[in-house]
């Protein structure tokens, strides 16, 4: 039985990684982390990692960048192993948390959830094994509140693939204010808002005669709090180390 | 029986057209123009519109503008229908074939396709349907050879769907240089291109919690020969004046 | 603004449409009817239509069967106009309703979703506009808790589309037993059942090179709500009659 | 360059390999094998492999099973590897073909397209990563001529995903006969009928708030002669052995 404590428990993310792990047998929320710890909650709330003063097996963080160096400092002293889903941190943060790995499992992913991990993986497999005579297009498609494009992960995706093609690429965005042929190099990205989409992202291998796509349907962000509980229920077990989506995942295969 | 005639018979689409005939048994082919009236097909080959020395019903023109001078020339002498599959002509072309169409049948239209036709029918009524609570995203996909973006087929759907619309709206190609929210006016479209893909087109109507999609997908050019065909039938008993592929779906709507 | 008393508000689709009311500025919750109405909302609730005593303008229902005696006999003496959301309704309780709508208005339809009835009515026009060369198949795909297929919805495209064909139609459920090639009056209907999906319905019409695809994909059971507080809106200020979903399509084409 | 003779050079599959082959600049077409001899083709046609007078690397077959045994027959005599792409060899014939590629190269897949063997490979990942959580459905559509159901394919891809899950697992054609819930141990297989289809299969993990799909979209039969073309070539410096498509693929994923 993995005990959790969510960082950021009052939020949407923290209160859906509660809901997902009520869910589950094998870990439990035994406390959260939230400025505010006043909220009612079926679990004691701290205001910083220095105030708990529980037993915990594993932090799963999904507050803001601001958080990190008390959650580090909380990780180095006591050994307990972070699942870090906060996005946005920079590149001082970036390099913190991965001296702390050196001490203690940290896992830290660009997208927490299992399918848009496996879609990536899937991607750069495809893209391996049908070499040149494919060309690669993306399409994502989010609600019409979003107000970046493409999405941070057609952008994983695309660098994914980008690492495991012999030749160079080139992310294509608009194609109406040029007239010429499509060169073997462009990755078209294109980004579709409307309505309360919440997430689909499809890669397209078009060859000759023939076309594979393969594609990810998110219906609710509950899928990466999902991701986030499968991180720390995998990680309790685990030695000092960096680790992302991409372990987990093969852990899943080879299980 | 339509006795056609097949302008532009040596090449692709006329070749298409002849051999959608063949398969018919409410039409054949008497004849074909080419400037090129030597190339053997199994119907006499006439180097220019005057040329023609066999009954025929109703023309069928998949050669290019050039030749349109003499058709309707033609056409007004020997009240002959036309079906004009040609693309490229310019304003005053189109003016002088509405001319024409006073006096006899003219069948002419951006896309001979039905199917093509229908999905925007279908795109206006559900636009008019739907009303404002739904984002319009058009994606079209083509093969990697094709210089324009969009489609034309995809700039008829959008400005079909703007036709019907009470709120102006305002098409989109590129959303990554940005960062804010989608516009409700915005009609987005986005350019596939890959491999041999034939023409693929996707109507998205993101509303609140639900998508409506209609879609077109051609296998290949073949379908434009088989409108053209159906257009030249259709053409047949009907009184002067200028058709397109609206009043043939309506014809067989009501059928 | 159009007052709605809600029947059933304690269940999940009440909830949905006083949530879905309360996001509008044109109707508003102003009572509940529930079995047990001793639970909490922001708006008075009854036991029985008969202990109304608020001032109303619709009432919608999302409760079960054994309600609607009650709410027929309020309606007449009230005058007060139903949507009925309520389904399993036996044949006895439809003639019923029917009987009471030639006083007061009763809005009724199996499917309270626009975007559902909008696909049943293009999928309508498109059968009727493309004729016998075309083969309709439908794919519906919902979660692995439902226990029923196909959905009611897929049968009432499938039979809205069989009206307005000539040739009588034959639902086919299952190809693999046999070994002959497709009949043109088949419409195949395939249920697709995994994990939490909503509802999502297909129609195919392949056609010689070419298809046509219209689907439907539901986010949540919320669309539901949203339909029945349309149909409220929608109701307030017309005669007594039976309306449906076609109705309220109807309108908003022509509004 | 690698010499190829082509096995049933009159047939469909025959004429799309010699057309595949002249359009790559690292095989050509030396010969052709056929009982009927006398039909033209730009190269030499033999009635048997017996007489066959040229110099040759590899020979493809597309004819049927009747001409295997000449052709293993001459495969041992000459070493020549074979890419066999005949359909319908009986268990003895298998075993046949088996024996003999322990003297020499013998490519044998019950689909010879790269993009379909890609297709089962990612399933199969995809199958064991995902794990017990996710439910498999799959969807294959073809035209209104195929008397067969399910394609070959589809259970190919059915298999391919049986034999990495731990779970025993039911293939199930139709639901509508029952009324219950989907057994995790189940894979829906749906066969949709239509038009001129040529081949689409799509393989659905449906889990907890997400989905991943992927898919398979064949516009000709000429991509199961490109796979037959990329086979010969690749089998030209191979060693003696019994290959598929997977060694292919593993092979383009590690170039």
């Amino acid at each position: 039985m993995t005990r959790i404590i969510v960082g950021g428990c009052n939020g949407k993310m923290g209160r859906e990684v509660a809901s997902c792990a009520a869910q589950r047998d094998d870990c439990m929320i035994v406390g959260g982390i939230d400025i505010n710890p006043e909220e009612k909650h079926p679990f004691p709330v701290f205001a910083k990692p220095a105030d708990i003063n529980v037993d915990v097996d594993v932090i799963v963080d999904f507050s803001n960048p601001a958080l990190l160096s008390s959650l580090l400092q909380y990780a180095q002293i006591h050994k307990t192993p972070l699942v870090l889903c906060t996005t946005g941190y920079n590149g001082a943060q970036v390099e913190a948390l991965k001296r702390v790995s050196a001490e203690v499992p940290v896992f830290y992913s660009g997208n927490m959830s299992l399918g848009v991990n496996l879609l990536i993986e899937l991607s750069k497999m495809a893209a391996k094994a049908l070499g040149s005579g494919f060309d690669i297009e993306i399409i994502e498609q989010h609600h019409n509140q979003k107000i970046d494009a493409p999405s941070g992960t057609a952008l994983m995706i695309a660098d994914g693939i980008s690492s495991v093609l012999k030749e160079n690429t080139r992310y294509v965005y608009d194609r109406h204010s040029q007239r010429k042929k499509r060169d073997p190099s462009e990755i078209g990205i294109h980004s579709v808002r409307g309505g309360t989409i919440v997430g689909e992202h499809e890669v397209i291998f078009a060859g000759n005669q023939e076309v594979i796509t393969l594609s990810h349907s998110a219906q609710s962000k509950g899928i990466f709090a999902a991701g986030a509980v499968n991180a720390a229920v995998y990680l309790t077990d685990k030695p000092a180390g960096l680790y992302n989506m991409s372990d987990l995942l093969k852990r899943e295969a080879s299980s």
